[in-house]
């Protein structure tokens, strides 16, 4: 029960030496690298740079506490950081304490809401969020963040809400550009590009162990802050225009309750929703991905109270929502971390970097912390996704387009909830038309098969129907009308027998749907049979009185049926190897439609 | 193509005087009954009683020019009532000419929202509205009528937005309920209560022909009707305070463009797209169940078109939102229509009736058209099928309760929105926990079953798990966790095999999922095969690159796949009956954990 809740006496009283030294080298590696992506996330939400700091010690004491994973790394990450900053600048200005305090508020609520849902067990709500509506999603929140970050690598600012207006107003400004913080920008997002591929093989090349290579490809953002750091300092270039963090205020988070007012929860509410989702869809994927390479699992219900806590701390020590991050998850595995003190100890990494390291901060670019962030959100993009959806299926690529159109053009949280709308509606317009096929015995065995698709012999008083799906209120009453217009059709059908054989459950919606079938051809003289309905099916429609007032009966296999209702055309059937079958029984390939 | 968009002109050219006589019969009978029925729906709708009759003359003929069914009756009903005094009273005060716009306008937009549903084959989104949810509303709605009409009777006036405070003021009230009234409203409610069931077997025993006496007791309205006006008249019981419908301006409906401003569109498509939805579910089922009794099809494209113009044409002549009733239309396919013509017929009466007959309605007393729409909306309560959806399913009772409550609470708008989304979530629940079975060799046979079922051998190297549900977005990382926790479990196996016979479908987020569990198995040195894949799942499969690099392999049959991947155990099991089974391969019931 304690190790349900709490997984941390799970690992702890296993904790040993080894153990120890394994966690704290992945925990100095990510640190380091936590340390810039903390402080651009932060810049990306629209808050001073050291929250980033904040948000990125209490939560992930939290997380090692009631998370189920062992290698995740919660922190700011990018798209939550857009989710947060367009939340809170609805409410209050960048910059003012009432947008500090709504940013306080969202990670509050989205760790109650987190919270809430895995004592509920309610993580079932984020299958709403589709695979293309999040790839759709992810896309398009790339290219906003990258777009509104591109006025820092040009040292002007960017105006308008939509991406238009922002490029728009970016290439009127582009000859007002800084051309040092410009210089500084674009050599730091190519370094950047380049790193991403080209740092460890480089590395590699240069006689170091591939596992060490690799680890350290992945610092290259620390580097490109180290070296430009120096370079403005030493330059002198913030006297020519360079935009640096500057003062950045040394110690520890705050803590305590957060200065937020009741009145703007509800409003903040669907925002923290929202953000509480995406980010719960976001770091499962991380933390099962990386879970599997070890062969151990997480328990969805935990990680949501993991985040859930992780957010709350968050909100107590004066930070923003932060999630299971991609990028330091994978550093934090590959570095070794076997267990989440890993994460602890990247706590007190980045406790010691907020009260000595933040003065060497000042020199710091805004341009470079740009670039870091465009890097990031760009390299999330996968066009080869895109293409593969669109091939694989056009209603997937529609709400996939859907969202990535709605969120350029609306916003993040209309994208959003646009892409969860489409899907669902496409998927009700699929289940609409479910897969039902006439069909009819192959002579000479006691197989039934599709008339459009075999040769097969029907009874033409007899019309037999297997439906290939699930039966529920998206379908319900689509079975209605193929059972009335098939039978309209063919005025000689005294019994109809559905097959279902596909059918894995069936709810209320679709026991009335039945239940009407059945009355309506009760009254045009046609009696309703069922055939091989499944053990679960069987056990539900037990529950109504639908069996026990049937107008025909229900049958263990198709061939029993045909047998018991048409036995002159089953006898034919099934002995046609040897037999001629009488031609007027062959059903015909096109139904017949009425002169 | 000019019969499938005018169905007008299919049954026209056979139309010959038998049909015309039995068509003419049936539209007398239903006249006689509409007039009653429209006034009351007008009142209800917080309008003049003489917009019921308006609302029953052109979008008649509409209908019969662009409807699909033969016998529907078209014209105000209850629950489309309640939602338009609900929207229209949201925006302008009853009587005031804003109000009548507001009307006006729900009528012409949710008749443009079924043409454009109808024109781009939309209908499939009322699939939205499940069984459950329709009856839970309908129940909510028809309590919250009767409540609301229960004023009228006592001839007092219910204050209040919420049943709740409806029933403490009409309790308050009480004592100052007028006498006469009330006597003529309760007397009313019984008579009419008695006449559903009551009144048919007496006329029988007076001697009528059964079909005649069916006939006569639905004009159990008309009886209460004609019968009050006289007794108000003769006994000059106005001035004893009961009140009257008044006077009734003469004439035919004003016809030209709505005075709608374009302002107040926005505020009211909401609800014109709930009065569209509700009205096309409730129309398209009568329609259906009327039409199977004479094997007649139903095209629901059409369907929202001819809803949609019927609409369109109220708008235009000052109605109000109509749809197909489901008494008007029994008794008009009872009387005996054939053709749509006798809905036309049916208005051609009405507007005579509007002409010459609207003085005899002056002393009608509103407590009896009160009486009529409690009879009606409490005869639509349905406690038995609220009983029997209890039995079924507990997920569609929650979405009924669900329904009923929020109506009953916060209005007929949340209400239904509420249904709607509870069913979704519900399904999406149920979803979320596929069934998804470990299965083994039964010895001796080809046949596998479910491990937990059956006697049944299996290889402690391959995991069989058989999905009993489509993979769509819904379950696809239910799917993903399923299998992590069973390899989790089981450090042997070494390949895991997914039998496909019950997959009737796959979306791009399952395929997704599909791919990411092929990787973590590999990632764990597992492999993934794949079995008894249905066609159609089988050729959206080859549309993506996933057959293509799949770690193991697509087998035919399950049998195949074990008799590849295990052959010792699988020949020990075939042979069974014959041999021994090697004790060690024997798979335990319960699956083991790790120590």
């Amino acid at each position: 029960m304690l190790t349900r809740y709490l997984p941390v006496f799970d690992w702890a009283r296993r904790y040993d030496r080894a153990t120890l030294t394994s966690d704290l080298l992945a925990a100095a590696i990510v640190t380091i690298m936590l340390i810039p992506q903390s402080l651009a996330y932060a810049m990306l939400a629209g808050l001073p740079p050291v929250v980033g700091l904040y948000a990125s010690i209490l939560p992930l004491i939290a997380y090692a506490i009631f998370g189920t994973s062992r290698t995740l790394a919660v922190g700011p990450v990018a798209v939550i950081s857009l989710l947060t900053a367009t939340a809170a600048g609805a409410v209050a200005l960048p910059g003012s304490p009432e947008y500090l305090a709504a940013t306080v508020t969202l990670a509050l609520l989205s760790g109650l809401i987190l919270v809430a849902m895995g004592i509920f067990r309610l993580g079932f709500v984020a299958n709403l969020l589709s695979h293309p509506v999040i790839s759709g999603f992810i896309t398009a929140s790339g290219l906003l963040i990258a777009t509104g970050q591109l006025g820092h690598i040009l040292g002007v600012k960017a105006k308008g809400d939509t991406m238009v207006e922002q490029t728009v107003s970016l290439l009127r400004a582009l000859p007002e550009a800084n051309l040092p913080t410009l210089a500084i920008g674009a050599s730091a997002t190519a370094f950047l590009f380049w790193a991403r591929k080209g740092l460890r093989p480089a590395l590699v090349r240069l006689g170091l162990a591939p596992g060490l290579a690799a680890l350290l490809a992945r610092t290259g953002p620390v580097i490109a802050v180290t070296l430009s750091t120096l370079a403005v300092r030493m330059f002198d270039l913030t006297l020519a225009g360079v935009r640096v963090v500057g003062e950045v205020p040394q110690g520890l988070p705050p803590i305590g309750l957060p200065p937020t007012h009741l009145g703007s929860w509800a409003t903040l509410a669907p925002a923290a929703f929202l953000i509480a989702l995406i980010g719960f869809v976001e770091s499962m994927s991380v933390a099962q991905t990386l879970a599997a390479k070890r062969r151990q699992s997480i328990r969805p219900d935990q990680e949501l109270i993991g985040l859930g806590a992780a957010n709350l701390f968050a909100a107590f020590s004066g930070g923003f929502p932060v999630t299971g991050g991609f990028a330091r998850s994978v550093v934090n595995f590959d570095a070794g971390a076997e267990t989440p003190a890993a994460g602890a100890f990247a706590a007190a990494g980045i406790a010691l970097a907020s009260l000595f390291l933040t003065p060497l901060l000042h020199f710091l670019p805004i341009a470079v912390l740009a670039a870091t962030i465009i890097v990031a959100v760009l390299s999330l993009i996968d066009l080869d996704a895109i293409r593969r959806i669109w091939k694989f299926s056009r209603f997937d690529f529609a709400a996939l387009a859907g969202t990535i159109l709605v969120t350029l053009g609306w916003g993040v949280e209309t994208g959003i909830i646009t892409g969860v709308a489409l899907s669902v509606m496409l998927h009700l317009w699929q289940s609409s038309r479910p897969h039902i096929a006439e069909i009819g015995q192959i002579p000479g065995t006691e197989h039934f098969r599709n008339v459009l698709r075999h040769d097969v012999v029907c009874a033409p008083e007899i019309l037999s129907l297997r439906i290939d799906e699930s039966l529920f209120f998206g379908n319900a009453r689509a079975i209605e009308g193929v059972v009335q217009s098939a039978v309209a059709e063919r005025l000689e059908v005294r019994h109809v027998v559905l097959n279902c054989a596909a059918v894995n459950g069936i709810d209320g919606s679709a026991l009335e749907s039945l239940e009407l079938i059945m009355h309506r051809l009760a009254d045009a003289g046609i009696a309703l049979h069922l055939s091989e309905i499944k053990g679960p099916v069987m056990e539900r429609l037990a529950r109504s009185d639908f069996l026990t007032h049937l107008s025909g009966r229900v049958f263990l296999s198709h061939h029993e049926a045909l047998a018991e209702l048409s036995p002159e055309t089953t006898l034919a059937c099934d002995t046609a190897i040897h037999r001629p079958i009488d031609a007027a029984r062959v059903f015909p390939a096109k139904p017949r439609r009425p002169a």
